[in-house]
């Protein structure tokens, strides 16, 4: 289990990233190997102070680093020795399992598409992301990668999404929805009802449309969507999340009565805020290329670049790329049988 | 103040309805009259039992109830004396200044375009919803009436919730923005990309791009997307409140000392309850038809009923409809500048 770890990717990199490898280190498997990659005149001194060395631990150079602002093109043209870019010429070369970066989210996307390739049948690969649901996990596909997406693309977004919970959560059978406007098939717009008639169709458990407010409740596994609307949900719970906690400690704070309630609750709702707490869940899957990429927030902790490591690490254990290329072949009928330009 | 309220509209019409009718009597100005439209026979009972009677409300017969799952178009066909078409009817000859119903909201709408027409320059009538934002209300306008648009319908959105946002709200130049996936200019899908120089060439106070993590922090007055991505949005946000205070139940319950914190914190818990609570915000305004409408959600409680009233009160009393139509005048040239067919 090899993975390559972009080290100066994400808000606070190298440092919190640094501190993640060791977390994952500490808490991965044994045959956990990581390779930092990115210039070693930032990252050696981050090694020395988390106590990180020996053979479980790499440093690959790589001279540059894409910014925050760079746009994925200019990555891709000028910052051929990026981290970001050596992480997955590492994994093309098969000398790593997977790539995770906490950078630039647009060129972690597009320079894994272009390195990597897609697999047979895939027309876009999309970012997923696995959230806590009431009663489960819940997969949404995409949450970003493609912001205009054709019926049929969302039809591959079911494949993909509905392969990731079976292999890599481990959910059998996983249910399959459409997030849509209402509970009925006539509900969406033009490009939601297509894809509906699409999935029906499918031999995917498909149960129809999801609304909003069911969107976290665990019941259906993954919930399809065009990765503009995904992009705005996901960052809408992040930040309804965020303004909640804030409101209940204004109202906590603001009497006495509330402050002693609030010491007695502070277990509950510390527990309460990990559940909440999406970095938890580490990274989202770029799914549909050749390899395994998981791409965090860029404001990640320690704790969500090893969560990250995590699952990551599942994905490869899972064999998830055989088995959605070997899903994907298996419902190649159904794909070509809709005529559809993607 | 003569508002016609859809008395068989809801999931607990008639009885919450009438209830909603006589708690807007008793906290609104003297001047308010609400006039009960639907089946005599299912309103009178109702009226009776929470004693409301004489001059301040009035009962209109329709014989016909628009059921929840009935298309907007065969209410519009075949409907033509239901409680929905009778309200608007009244609206239409000026025998009432708004229109409220917790009922078939499609058909709300429909029958509302049809019956009452658009103001001139507005292509599309949008639903808005006013959300409790972090520092301020936040309109999102198009909650669901249009699901697919165009980026001029987008910057027609933009206009009339500034001018909601001004003369109903009460804040002076509001902020605008566009719901998108990124913060930078270049951000979104290609209707969103366009409809942002549309905004930030037009005379309003357009502030860019919103991300959903800030949609409800309640810096920008007026956010702008199309009616299914802030569907979604809406629906998301209600249900992750309620999600939310399941799980916190559910955490409270679980030790005796969470028992104690959370009887401490109880008031507190409550407040924070109502501040969350979206019902309280009453109805969400169906704007640019030659009128006033509220459409609110099918369970609505007596409260929020009421809060709809008082706050189709409030756009009567600003007189919203004559001000768009002034707003959107003076803005013709800025619409009419550009050809693109909406």
């Amino acid at each position: 289990m090899r993975i390559a770890l972009d080290g100066m990717g994400g808000d606070r990199a190298p440092s919190v990233v640094v501190e993640g490898a060791a977390q994952a280190l500490d808490q991965g498997p044994p045959d956990l190997e990581i390779t930092l990659v990115g210039q070693a005149e930032a990252l050696e001194p981050e090694l020395k102070r988390v106590g990180l060395s020996g053979g479980r631990v790499k440093l690959q150079e790589a001279s540059q680093v894409a910014g925050m602002g760079d746009s994925p093109s200019s990555v891709l043209r000028h910052l051929r020795d990026c981290s970001i870019r050596v992480a997955y010429d590492l994994h093309k070369a098969g000398e790593v399992d997977a790539v995770i970066s906490a950078g630039n989210s647009g060129a972690t996307m597009a320079v894994g598409m272009v390195v990597m390739g897609r697999l047979p049948e895939v027309d876009r690969p999309a970012l997923a992301s696995v959230l806590p649901g009431l009663s489960g996990p819940t997969v949404i596909i995409d949450v970003g990668a493609n912001v205009d997406c054709s019926s049929l693309m969302l039809l591959q977004f079911g494949y993909m999404g509905s392969v990731y919970a079976e292999t890599v959560l481990g959910i059998a059978d996983p249910k399959v929805g459409i997030l849509s406007i209402g509970e009925e098939s006539g509900k969406g717009n033009t490009v939601v009802k297509q894809a509906y008639d699409y999935l029906k169709n499918s031999p995917l458990n498909f149960t129809g449309n999801v609304e909003g407010r069911d969107l976290l409740d665990g019941d259906v596994s993954v919930v399809v969507c065009d990765g503009f609307v995904g992009n705005v949900c996901l960052k809408l719970a992040e930040g309804l999340v965020e303004n909640l906690k804030e409101l209940m400690k204004r109202e906590v704070l603001s009497t006495i009565r509330g402050k002693l309630g609030g010491m007695l609750l502070m277990p509950t709702l510390k527990s309460l805020g990990l559940r909440l707490d999406y970095a938890q869940y580490g990274g989202a899957p770029l799914l549909g290329i050749n390899g395994v990429a998981y791409i965090c927030h860029g404001a990640s902790s320690a704790q969500a670049i090893a969560s990250a490591v995590r699952m990551a690490s599942e994905s490869v254990a899972g064999d998830f790329s055989s088995h959605l290329a070997e899903g994907l072949e298996r419902y190649r009928g159904a794909l070509l049988g809709f005529d559809e330009p993607v």
